[in-house]
């Protein structure tokens, strides 16, 4: 993904508000990691603990914090190196332009209304009543639902899912293979067998949420499955219909959350963690991977494993258990030596 | 997803076959949640354990069943209330009736047979020699490969696929994203690499399955998959090759079920469970959420935890290992006063 | 899937390089297990464990293993029976060939290269710059992105998403649903919210791999994500970005690997298996079904449980929580035995 653009570190450093220690014309083609970079490479130094990693770097440039010394060559300074680093990515690799309009193969109804400088790809289903806002790009391949409204400067990649009546905000992004407001998984058993309910609730999206490869986000019974402004899904992580996510929540990949929980702000629950349904997951919450969480975590706390225990005390328990076997034998040996010492005591 | 229908009570006690106490002349305009509702709702009540929100809510009518106490305003009393609350919600919310034909822009190969009341969406593709049965929607996107069979009356929500030679039963709902028919996951290592063993056989889904979006049921290596009547998969679900997923089975969201598992009629597995190869899940078993199974499960029993044991031991376990810390604790005490005993012994 | 083809037993020696016992002339129609093989069958038998269903067959014919005893009627004798099989079931269902050609209905963009012996399906995208290989079949619905590079005689099966810069080799074997490329999932927190790390890396798979349904491999964030050559990944893998897995992995259904871990050529990570970020499993290492990897794992080793220990270590520990509840009684009946003990040794 060569993007053949090069910079000097003196044009760096004015788009980066860096003080430049170093030659200003001396010019550097590529991002590239301490490991990998070369001398036409610019690279970056987030804190102190890459410093050795930098001392043998190759690049021929650094992004580095002020005041991180040990390190080679010409430096960028700068007072965030983690916001630097996200503005130079997006200088050496902008991103391509919306190419307004709907692609002569996509298929956009009578009656749905796309912003005239939205740009809906190829054999993309656009349908009748659904709002597309300023900026959004359809991707090749997706189908946006009766009803469904998205905002303005919406990213859906290719071949993402938005069903019927779903609403989603500003700047929203959607990976591939998304399906947002499949009906939720609900039934009544009557005897004879599973009858469906129907999903006939909606999916709010908020603003600035993105949203991972082939995740799932089911519509809600009745009222509304949301995720809140921010939250960032990773891939193949299902939500259940009616939860509630809060603002700028991770869910990390492969996470699942049963009907009707709700998640606060800030929280994260790493990968492969599992949520039961009704459960209330506190702001700032954190879950470890794996986790399996049957009922409500306080907030700001950290859990870890199934059943979900305050991490301090899962490894705890973890660390004992590496002994339990061991255990096992000592009180088999107490139990005789108590045995044999009774028999003296008679 | 506001449908713009409205009821009288009145009309409402004749559709449900429900008594009415209260004004059957007030009108409805939709159903809500008893903590939504406002006073152009009408909301349910399924058991005593809701009368508590329901003496609070603030809907102009419930339904209820009959000799429920203590509920406030208008209440239509019905003998099965979820089943009244379905009824009610079709009411609502009608499914949109089929609009039968083939869209311009789909792709029906010759040689395949698509019945005249049957609707294929923009973009679908359906291969030579695969039939399609009465009524049945082949949603937008879709791909329905050679020789598959379809029913009467099957959903395929947009961008399902459906690879060659599956069979669908009738009145099956498949979500979007849904892989009915990939290749099973089977190689024979030969010393120098895993060699790829053709999966040859199919898959047979039977009539009333609901599979969820993204979930993927994999072709039998030789023989069929099979998923019974009426069973139910949530999202991002996986079946391997040669699985019998039983009558009524329930298969909760990131279930993984692997090669050649059986699983009794009406088991229900929790999310995130996870069955290895060849075991057989007895008909009525119950595993609770992330439960890994490396064994049979006796019929009718409910199984926790990794290694899944019966859930009462699994409780009792999980509640021992909270004390584990403090008893190694107790035994290195023990240890200490049984040495100083034994010394004062001799 | 009757695939139509019937081969005499004389054929079939032929063919497989077998050594018949029984008649040349003899027909079978289809390859099928031992217990549902009828006479006009052909069955196998891998393994002496075999023998007792072998025995009760009513396959027509056997494929086994030279010198294994007490088999019954027609045996087609060979060296190695799995390469036999595999053989054998690809001589009665021959892969389709490739019919050349991109579909009128496919959009292949200016500036694509696609060889002329290669196949794009209906509805398939391939984007500018893209350049597919000899022999190459992209199926429908599928999106290949900008500057893609696909190697010869690969197979995307329907609804595959290759985005744009991913580099695919020779005999890749992509499963409908899967996402290769998707951003990477990276942010970076500033007190305000969660900032997008762009991920303007690759990823690059290599010869042999097959990878399932509905899986997820993601970009790097600078440099690539590699699949290493024979690596088999099953349906819902999620693959990290700056992942590097080695050769001849086994990734089964449902594994995640997060971020930047390294997995060793011929290690198996068994269903629902979760990794950790920047953790090594070493060559040939094996974690069992649902293990969760915070650290690295030792080459040739075998680990289970979460948090992953070696699998003996594991069994034993689950073997003794079985009997912690009754070991918390037996060292509260020590510790009033050992006080009543002190007591009189007052």
């Amino acid at each position: 993904m060569a993007a053949g653009r090069s910079f000097t570190l003196g044009e760096l450093a004015g788009r980066l508000n860096a003080r430049l220690e170093g030659e200003a014309s001396r010019r550097v083609q590529a991002v590239a990691p301490l490991e990998a970079a070369g001398p036409d490479d610019i690279s970056f130094v987030l804190g102190p603990r890459y410093v050795k990693a930098a001392a043998a770097t190759r690049a021929g440039a650094l992004v580095a914090p002020e005041g991180l010394a040990g390190l080679p060559g010409a430096v960028l300074r700068v007072a965030a190196p983690q916001a630097a680093l996200i503005a130079m990515l997006r200088l050496f690799h902008p991103e391509p332009p919306v190419e307004p309009g709907t692609h002569r193969l996509a298929l956009v109804s009578d009656g749905a209304r796309v912003d005239e400088s939205a740009a809906v790809g190829p054999f993309a289903v656009v349908e009748r009543g659904a709002r597309i806002g300023r900026g959004t790009r359809i991707g090749a391949l997706c189908f946006v639902g009766q009803d469904a409204v998205l905002g303005e400067d919406v990213v859906l990649h290719p071949r993402v899912v938005v069903r019927n009546g779903v609403r989603i905000g500003n700047r929203v992004i959607v990976h591939p293979g998304a399906v947002l407001g499949a009906d939720g998984f609900g039934y009544a058993f009557d005897g004879q067998g599973h009858r469906k309910i129907p999903q006939v609730g909606g999916v709010r999206i908020e603003d600035d949420v993105e949203i991972g490869a082939n995740t799932t986000v089911d519509r809600a019974t009745l009222g509304e499955t949301v995720i809140g402004r921010g939250s960032k899904l990773d891939n193949l992580v299902q939500v259940g219909h009616n939860c509630q996510i809060g603002e700028d929540v991770i869910l990390v990949s492969q996470v699942g959350v049963s009907g009707s929980s709700r998640v606060g702000n800030r929280a994260v629950l790493a990968g492969q963690v599992g949520i039961a349904d009704h459960v209330e997951i506190g702001d700032g919450a954190i879950l470890t991977a794996q986790s399996g969480v049957p009922n409500d975590i306080p907030a700001g706390e950290v859990w870890s494993g199934t059943p979900a225990r305050p991490t301090g005390e899962a490894k705890r328990i973890w660390a004992a258990e590496n002994r339990l076997p061991e255990l096992l034998r000592r009180v088999r040996d107490l139990e005789k030596r108590l045995t044999d010492l009774e028999k003296g005591a008679k």
